[in-house]
């Protein structure tokens, strides 16, 4: 891999998006921090950067609906997936200990999954802020004396923050699947992929969803997700996005698309890939 | 229906919770505003309200995983349902004019359903706020004389705006779709009802949704939505909630609910109810 090669990810330097491009895009890669969904899926398509790490669902909060709507705008295939094992960290600017925390800063989802620590000290502040990893460059650049931010260990390392209190989530079962997003299939991906996603609408009839359904299943194919999503100008009607295990390039599993696209408007896969562990 | 019925809804006074109390709570009923959906859904577990408004998907944006995962934790039933077109409209304090706005208000989301009204004022300054109804008590009380805001004409007749323009969402379509939510089910219901929404938990095998769809299937029973939900402390599962055609207390829907619950982990049925035109 090339010292050119650039991987986006949404957030400041530290975000777990950043945590993510480093189990999927190891050695030397430029890391590029965008400030939004959006603007990471148009800086792929646009070539200012050639991968982009993309959260799609956490086992709390549930699946980012914006990026699979993002999916099916941009045609940028999945190329690996990962999880990503969401670890919060207390974290402040050294000197600052836990008995002078009055304030602490993170993004509400981040807040909202350390509610109990956050409760045994009953005299913080808690601050909604705009990013994780962004807390604490800011506390850190402020030199704020009584504030801590929640975040990852990496933010800690990049900004100068000393750990206070580590892994206080209250749910250690706190994961995010992220995508590894490309401009190009990978060379052999269609041999080496071992799990496959798609998008497809049904057509408006009773039993639709089961029909599409039934085509993985009478070919004993496991599916491991399934989500539906607005049809945009047609109220109460849905895409679904669908995760199997298999490739599209083997018997059964292209078999099973030909026959999904023979009962429905349309699919698109939007990728075949592997897990890294 | 006596004077004491309380109806709850998210939001300040003029929500679009509010227009959705109108028409599934016609009459005199007393109209609560609650600051957020889980002081809602406690407030009628809490005998502080008799009923509740709650928004469940909108054709845009998709389904309020929130609201879904609060009925879960509730046992709180279903009683009817109704579809409210969102209509924006941008509102001033009266002696205000399109020519003298230099800043625009509202919440995020009917900010981002409006971008194509707000691109053709360049000169505007576009300002997140909490609420809609609520950006437009701010900017009637504290006499802004260049601000208007973005919200239901409920909210300007409340609190003396003038509409400037009307309807200037993006795309037509977008609708809202709100449950009455109540403590106990309608006397009567199973035999009103003609919708029915439940929430299960598949066993974790391959094929298990398929199964479970089948029960409807194979009964001619035509579902009306399906979404998934993570299921806590048990990572990349998920729970279900589905909405079909068809009442419990009938013959088909009663027998595709008993084999649903041989071949799930749990099933609920989350209400009954008739739709609201």
């Amino acid at each position: 891999m090339s010292k050119q090669t650039r991987v986006g990810f949404q957030g400041e330097r530290g975000a777990f998006g950043e945590v993510a491009a480093g189990k999927l895009m190891p050695g030397e890669a430029e890391l590029v921090a965008l400030p939004n969904f959006p603007a990471l899926f148009q800086a792929l398509a646009g070539r200012k950067i050639d991968y982009a790490t993309v959260p799609i669902e956490n086992t709390l909060y549930g699946s980012i609906h914006e990026n699979y709507d993002l999916l099916l705008k941009h045609r940028l295939p999945i190329l690996y997936e990962t999880n990503v094992r969401i670890v919060h960290n207390l974290i402040a600017r050294p000197g600052v200990s836990l008995r002078t925390v009055r304030k602490v800063y993170s993004q509400p989802p981040a807040l909202g999954q350390c509610r109990r620590f956050l409760e045994r000290h009953k005299k913080w502040e808690v601050v909604p802020y705009y990013d994780t990893a962004g807390s604490v460059r800011m506390i850190v650049e402020q030199r704020l004396p009584d504030a801590a931010a929640i975040a990852s260990k990496a933010a800690a390392t990049i900004y100068g923050g000393r750990i206070l209190a580590k892994d206080i989530g209250d749910d250690p079962e706190n994961y995010t699947r992220f995508f590894l997003l490309g401009r190009r299939r990978l060379e052999g991906s269609h041999s080496t992929g071992t799990k496959t996603s798609i998008v497809f609408a049904t057509r408006n009839l009773p039993g639709a969803l089961f029909r599409c359904l039934s085509v993985f299943a009478l070919r004993d194919i496991s599916l491991s997700k399934i989500e539906s999503r607005p049809l945009r100008g047609r109220p109460w009607e849905y895409l679904f996005y669908l995760d199997f295990q298999g490739n599209p390039a083997s018997g059964p599993a292209r078999n099973a698309l030909k026959s999904l696209a023979e009962i429905t408007e349309f699919v698109r896969v939007l990728g075949c890939y592997s897990t890294i562990p």
